[in-house]
């Protein structure tokens, strides 16, 4: 069980990599300088690495990328928000 | 094996994400706008999930995060060439 290890550190690496840039999105309340097609592709591909967690039935795989999908979520709320005020 | 291909299919969208980004720094050749933080720290975490794949013998894994920690090998490449310069 310790290759576990492995996949929680990776996870706590790259889980807390989007940290900070979810709190910039928070607290500017703007999305301007991250793209649309990045923001979609990266929701839609850690959505079926949870998916692929879960049927391999591997916890850090889930653990990291549900955070990672709810962070993501925050930052797609954040962008089309965004994009929605441009044209007013 | 069609949870591989769940793999697959996340491996390519989340790959494909960074792609821009690398493509970007080596044809401006900066990376202000990148912190070294998030480079070291995506850098050491994508190590780790290839490390993960190999234990757990997943290709998606091993696949996927093969190919991103070749680009940001790129960007941390031209990040710390980019500082280097900062001084001159």
């Amino acid at each position: 069980m310790e290759s576990e290890y492995i996949g929680y550190l990776a996870g706590l690496l790259t889980t807390f990599a989007f940290v900070p840039q979810a709190l910039r999105m928070i607290r500017t309340r703007q999305a301007r300088d991250v793209s649309m097609t990045w923001a979609a592709a990266m929701t839609a591909g850690v959505f079926l690495w949870l998916c692929y967690g879960l049927v391999k039935n591997s916890v850090p795989l889930i653990a990291a990328n549900g955070i990672t999908l709810f962070l993501l979520f925050i930052i797609l709320f954040v962008k089309i928000r965004d994009q929605g005020n441009a044209g007013s």
